[in-house]
């Protein structure tokens, strides 16, 4: 047996996310029934992360044991021709018995974009969340960089979740704008559930001035959710780096530019 | 009554093109619905080209006549919430009555995008053609550069077009990378019937190896369309722009950047 560790691309949109549920089509059956197709036996799948509903990714980890002859980087086309236009594997790498593609993740990186632009677009629809009013994205950098560093992030956390730590450490964040997009992009050793689109949200309410500035470090002094804005919507998220600590399974995905 | 110039934008891929067909579902049929719920009236509606199906538009112009009072500036909004996700009006202009957005257009400009990495991007899905095999962009550009110029070019037009005259003036024509994506853009005084795919086919074949790098001049020269290379395929494909002697249309849509 040897453990393969995949990365996705996926298009969330037609999705209840990455985890199997009981009512909708999880992204996470369809690579098993591609890895199913290919090696002729069902195996088990563990992803990096959870995803929500609509949310994309430019790379989404997961890992499985075969005892598959076929050769490692022959995987992701093999896997490809099984699986729907939506979902496709980028690269395959052997990784150890005891690799865990979540507890083994030492940050993550995500993207949120904000379509900022009078009328709607439809090549942006499903892929940003479209806000019409004008936007200052030097402001919500600004106000973005009160979220760096280690803090409790209770009050940037949906209700019901039942992580007791809810301490993170974001290493990374900033918003800046390219052309009609908002690009919101944080980095952290973990996230809790909704955070990403609970800053985003927040940060959005505070440059629409439906929030007040002072928001962001009254969610973060408080941990209260209630002090921090919207969640924003799942179209506009994308994950887009899972970071490991060996230098093999850090940014490995071929390319031919 | 006024005509009014509508400024598209729609992703084509759940389309059969703009103009009106007996199968299939057209951009047209959808914007002359919106107009009706709107004006309370059908009316005709003038596009500034046909477009296959499948093909993409940032900016497609139309025009029609109207006796409703709705403010111009408040048309978009209005059209908008009658259109479907995946086409929108982004801008609309008083046009004096005799104004055609086909004859009065003096180019139009037109990008095709290809994704050149080794596996599928389910995010570039109906948005590119994808070319898996490592493709030089500035080889793409040299091959390119043949194309501006005033020429007969029949070579590059698809067969059974009723168009008699096909000299057209390329005023600009390039390829660039951009990451994965290779970007093919040209700008002309018109184009024929599938003219931007067969030259996007000709140098994706030329720098692929399955055509000589002469059979750009071959097929300027003889005009024998079995010179030039494939037709791409129609979701790489993106009218960008389209020109208008008058200022007031070259290229005013609104932006909050």
């Amino acid at each position: 047996m040897k453990r393969i560790l995949l990365f996705l691309e996926f298009c969330g949109t037609g999705y209840h996310g990455w985890q199997v549920q009981k009512n909708g089509i999880a992204i996470q059956t369809r690579v098993q029934d591609a890895i199913e197709a290919c090696t002729g036996r069902r195996s088990a799948l563990t992803g990096c992360s959870r995803t929500d509903a609509g949310v994309h990714a430019r790379c989404f980890c997961c890992a499985f044991d075969t005892a598959s002859r076929i050769p490692t980087q022959r995987l992701p086309a093999a896997l490809n021709a099984h699986l729907p236009a939506d979902i496709a594997v980028l690269h395959a790498v052997q990784v150890p018995s005891a690799f865990h593609p979540r507890y083994d993740a030492c940050g993550k990186r995500y993207e949120y974009r904000i379509l900022n632009t009078p009328q709607r677009r439809p090549l942006e629809e499903g892929r940003a969340w479209h806000i019409s009013a004008p936007l200052d994205a030097g402001r919500m950098d600004a106000l973005a960089q009160a979220l760096t560093g280690t803090h409790d992030f209770s009050g940037f956390c949906a209700a019901g979740s039942s992580v007791a730590d809810k301490v993170r450490t974001v290493q990374q964040c900033g918003v800046r704008r390219e052309g009609d997009i908002i690009l919101f992009t944080v980095q952290a050793d973990g996230f809790l559930y909704h955070m990403v689109r609970i800053m985003a949200g927040t940060l959005a309410d505070i440059a629409l001035g439906r929030l007040d500035p002072d928001a962001v470090r009254r969610a973060l002094q408080t941990g209260e959710r209630t002090q921090a804005g919207r969640t924003a919507p799942a179209c506009g998220l994308y994950l887009d780096r899972v970071f490991y600590r060996e230098e093999a399974y850090a940014w490995p995905i071929p390319t031919n530019g």
